[in-house]
């Protein structure tokens, strides 16, 4: 990102209050990265800042699927699995993961879903780790990631003890008894950042592994997994890498470790020579081994597509923008705002691509921005979020919804009754 | 199916050699399930007969998945989870899978992988039944179950251990020791198929629970899971039920058993509560406790209209058309194929949808007759294998497939060096 531009995009830092919708027009003018909004398909009057829920539908991807449907698997058949190798689709897509996040190509794998793959990686890591048999994790960590690794302990029975402590807390729980400490680099409710590379280097100076949760971040922050020494990470495909409803997520191994981990799904797909249908298991070479069953190729093709979104981009402007929309966020709210409370780092380099506000009635003031098409979403008990995926949202976006907000919270419109009732998915 | 079409189907049973292509011909206008062909997109000049490793793209799904792709996720974005009832897509398409296999509609939720749900299910049953210990399966079972017990044995150390016994043996094997039978109802290779009903009653004699791997028979054969007393089963979306590569798999857990089993891949879609985003795992009521993580929804709901193209039809009438057609293939090849030897039973009742031949150059002989327009598939070291999905085979590819097999044989073309070489995926 040039200078001049990072200068315009630091405008709004509190000091200058005064921005109008024409700056943040000019804003937009200035992107780098404002070509890639035409790679996906918005819907009109829609302002759409949950990217870091779903991420949008790229414009290529309908085609593609077709394509797949028709012509792959229509004429194609079983015999595609060869002809247009399906079969390599999950190394190749974790090749395209892998140069978004700072890995090598043969480090990532796309497989199975974030929680399948954080149990087959926090298992296979307290194998490893014997005798000791604490897993630490950060108490409101993402619930899947509890739930994954208190399933483990359960199964696990004696050899394995999840210890979560609070956020601050995490520097010193790190002793000799510690195996693994499993935590999500971008808190997904405040966007909190946690350094990757500090913590890592400490819990290596103790004797543990670290298995990094990458859902929030890969597709919106410069991650460097391989200089920052990660041994693990696991990440959603849904997100910011556009992969579609449910996308299938993918795992990272460092090379170092490819060798000794052995995955306790054992599924066909990461045997040695799964078509010679031998009795017994043998782990593929490499991170292939990660794979367990056959994969979806439907919704791999479509996460093919997705990651497809960044090509030619420079996480770095990625990076520089996410944080110029949650600054530029911030400062409105501040100004426009009064009586929402910020949840979310003010610093960006601690931030994640989001922003996180609280207020008691947090639920219906998202339905009531949802009704004006802005959409976010709500995080209990209390957290309005807002998610940026730097590819496709714009500034005049968030003045646009700060502005919606605004209003909502001026004349109390969140509390009309048909804001207030639950749905299921929030 | 009607009386007269049973008799006619039954001619090529060894005593009428004299069997036309018309004979055939007119077996397929006889056939309650001929028009279920147009459901189904098949190319030309193909004979597809491996619906049993990827069953084909049925007509409806390139247009369901567009309006997917277009309408609920480019336009509705996020709320499509409610919107477009996503989130329900796992339990609704269970219950359509369980009106095929004799289960009620609680009893069977889509999720995930075969091998993963193997694990799932393996591990639960193994923690309900402890302190018994041992896993008793068949040599020679298809491989991803025997290595999913594999890593759970391995995993669990001394409280799980895989003992592994000829198919004969299975019954005397059945002691008192033994926690729980895993076995596939319908071999991958032999098509062999297990009397679900006995051996379910076996085990329990003995305290055992039973788990079925149904993969190659949801969709091809009649099933009846609640009535034979079946505890636990897995099955395959991708092979009969025509649901894409790789499509999502399912689960079924007899209701007495549900609340007792705690999954050991305890995700947040199997919570109670998923979006309070509690720090502690609570398991959902119910079969939606064996759900994981978000699941696939393009894949899913491919899978969606594969379950379609089931609508109407009576699995009565599949079954036994799916017998007709491999006595038919039986008889063909045994008049018209000398030197290639039969490798399934020769009682219908006794196989599954399909048929195996043994030759010693069976990996060429498929290719030579992939090559010619006839796809079965080849698995190792020897069997030529051939799946009849009872939706799209007629009688006249039974015929035109033999007859090319003939030719080939006759002519030894299968040792043209182009077909000896392997590829990856066979």
């Amino acid at each position: 990102m040039k200078e001049r531009d990072n200068e315009r995009w630091q405008k709004p830092d509190g000091r200058q209050m005064n921005l109008t919708r024409n700056d943040c027009a000019a804003m937009d003018v200035g992107d780098p990265l404002a070509h890639a909004r035409e790679r996906f398909c918005l819907p009109k009057d829609i302002i759409y800042l949950d990217g870091n829920s779903l991420g949008a539908l790229p414009r290529a991807t309908p085609d593609r699927i077709a394509k797949l449907l028709t012509d792959e698997w229509g004429d194609g058949l079983v015999r595609s699995w060869n002809m247009h190798d399906w079969i390599g689709m999950p190394a190749r897509l974790g090749a395209k993961i892998a140069a978004l996040i700072g890995a090598e190509s043969g480090e990532v794998i796309v497989a199975d879903s974030t929680s399948v793959n954080l149990f087959k990686l926090a298992g296979a890591a307290m194998r490893l780790q014997s005798p000791r048999r604490i897993v630490l994790s950060e108490r409101g960590n993402f619930p899947t990631d509890i739930y994954v690794l208190q399933g483990l302990e359960a199964l696990l029975g004696g050899t394995v003890t999840l210890r979560l402590v609070e956020r601050d807390e995490i520097p010193e729980a790190l002793g000799d008894d510690i195996a693994l400490l499993v935590l999500t680099h971008i808190h997904y409710k405040s966007g909190e950042l946690h350094d990757m590379r500090t913590l890592t280097a400490r819990a290596h100076a103790c004797g543990a592994l670290v298995l990094w949760d990458l859902s929030h971040s890969a597709g919106a922050t410069e991650l460097f997994l391989d200089f920052d020494g990660v041994d693990l990470a696991v990440g959603c495909g849904y997100k910011y890498l556009n992969g579609g409803p449910g996308a299938p997520a993918f795992v990272y191994v460092a090379g170092r470790l490819q060798g000794l981990l052995q995955p306790p799904l054992s599924g066909w797909m990461g045997h040695a020579s799964p078509f010679e249908f031998g009795d017994e298991f043998v782990s593929a070479a490499g991170i292939k081994r990660q794979l367990c069953g056959t994969p979806a190729i439907i919704s791999m093709a479509a996460l093919g597509c997705g990651l497809s979104t960044f090509d030619g981009v420079d996480m770095r402007d990625v990076r520089s923008k996410s944080i110029a929309l949650g600054d530029l966020m911030l400062a409105l709210v501040g100004q426009y705002c009064p009586g929402i409370e910020i949840a979310c780092p003010a610093d960006g380099k601690n931030r994640g691509s989001q922003i996180a506000l609280r207020h008691a009635q947090g639920y219906a003031i998202m339905q009531a921005l949802i009704s004006r098409g802005v959409i976010g979403d709500f995080r209990a008990p209390d957290i309005v979020r807002f998610g940026f995926s730097p590819l496709y949202v714009r500034f005049v976006d968030i003045w646009d919804a700060v502005a919606t907000l605004a209003e909502i919270l001026a004349d109390d419109s969140w509390s009309d009754p048909r804001f207030q009732s639950r749905s299921t998915v929030t």
